[in-house]
């Protein structure tokens, strides 16, 4: 069996992603097209695609259309770009860059920064309700399943527990709770809405969320060890780099295992090996 | 006939809606409780709930069951808190005080408020998606409806504009079309959520609509009579303070006129003047 192509499933998503939100997102010379201009320039500035790429994939492993399961990807690459801006924000990591060019704020001001990021946030809930390739069942689990990932217990309760332990060290196992609540809980919401979209079974729910959990951490694990700073909120806080690169090992067998049954996972289990063994 | 005692309505409403939000809102001991206490601080924190007002009596009128539309009011009043959270960030408005308290990056800090407010916004949208008294269809349009008021081209586009225009002064028709993105969108989709949750039909949400836009721009006007200041993006800019207390009497007859032929309008009818005559 020869080895899977990642990088180019990861292309090739990519692009029917940076055509959909090329496509949504708003353009055109309104007064306050200024937004506009913030919300594409952060949006189509490149990354990896993971998250929409996980919808995708999940969707076709469950026999679903693409088509119903791409505005729910545009929407969750939404989700993420506008957590991104607003990290970047002065109150928050004040990061200049991003992707190797300004950062939103520094492009187009703080507020701008600001509204931008609302903006975007706001239209992925629009992406996802007036989905017109799924019927309202499936449109309003989606808009649920990105609302609670994102939300105070989710992607922001992690990002407060952030900043408190920017303060005071947490436990090991408060820290891995905030990695989750960083990482995991969008990349989780990621791969259920490929689900949605393909009207999966609980069954397919249950592995995706398992494999969700372990990439997940996996990635987070593997970005600290990339990162190589030993101080602040790291795993590597509480462990070696060689110690951390066996769990991210760990984790990855983990999530190949949980899927591993199913016709198709093929693209997601190379996927988690991917991310695992990614040098950037 | 007797007065109809609006005080007494907005008071009843009031109520409900901040059970509604004591209750929904979250709270507990989790090690990020803390954005719990900045939400449910500027949730909370009074206020006349005009717009959840608006919700719950369109859906009298129309004959729906108030207990559908609870969910929808705290919603649309999750989306208005957020954004006066963010509107008093430094990089924006930079108040330190909002309704006789201290605003809520004064009292939690900068990035708390940031996410208070981020959590608010997503939160409203696991509110109408999760509403259990209502189906998947009126819960998708719910969504839509408060993701196309909320987003670039309805209050965010607003305070863009808002933001550009304190550069460079709008000509009259630009100022108007900012005074309907910050404050007719959002009071616009309180009115049809009311109508959503009843199952409407067409006319009402048209008679609805422009009964908002009336009320909307009176309302903004009224607020710049009463704050007095002639320099910045204020109607008085454009014209004295008695014309600019006939035109929202004119618009306020104009919206009154728009419902007046339905029963049960008295409330609504009541409500419009009493927002044009409040002295504060």
């Amino acid at each position: 069996m020869s080895a899977f192509d990642v990088e180019g499933m990861l292309l090739k998503n990519s692009e029917l992603i940076e055509g959909a939100l090329d496509d949504l997102l708003p353009k055109g010379d309104a007064a306050h097209s200024v937004i506009y201009r913030a919300m594409r320039y952060s949006a189509l500035g490149g990354g990896k695609r993971v998250r929409p790429t996980l919808t995708l994939e999940f969707c076709r492993l469950a026999g679903g259309k693409i088509e119903a399961a791409i505005p729910y990807a545009a929407a969750i690459e939404c989700v993420h770009t506008y957590s991104l801006i607003h990290d970047d924000l002065p109150c928050m990591d004040n990061s200049d860059e991003r992707r190797g060019r300004p950062s939103c704020h520094v492009a187009y001001g703080e507020a701008n920064a600001l509204l931008a990021g609302d903006a975007l946030l706001t239209y992925a809930f629009s992406l996802a309700a007036e989905n017109p390739f799924a019927d309202d069942g499936r449109n309003c689990r989606a808009v649920s399943v990105i609302a609670n990932a994102a939300g105070f217990d989710g992607m922001i309760g992690g990002q407060v527990c952030d900043l408190i332990y920017e303060k005071s060290a947490p436990s090991f196992e408060d820290f891995m709770d905030m990695e989750r609540g960083k990482t995991v809980e969008l990349i989780s919401a990621a791969c259920a809405l490929g689900l949605v979209a393909a009207r999966a079974d609980d069954g397919l729910f249950a592995a995706a969320r398992k494999y969700a959990y372990c990439i997940g951490l996996s990635f987070q694990i593997i970005d600290d060890i990339l990162d190589g700073d030993e101080t602040g909120n790291t795993v590597l806080s509480y462990m070696s780099a060689d110690e951390a690169a066996a769990t991210a090992r760990d984790l990855t067998e983990e999530a190949k295992s949980t899927i591993c049954a199913y016709d198709g996972a093929r693209s997601l289990i190379a996927l988690a090996d991917w991310l695992c063994g990614r040098k950037k």
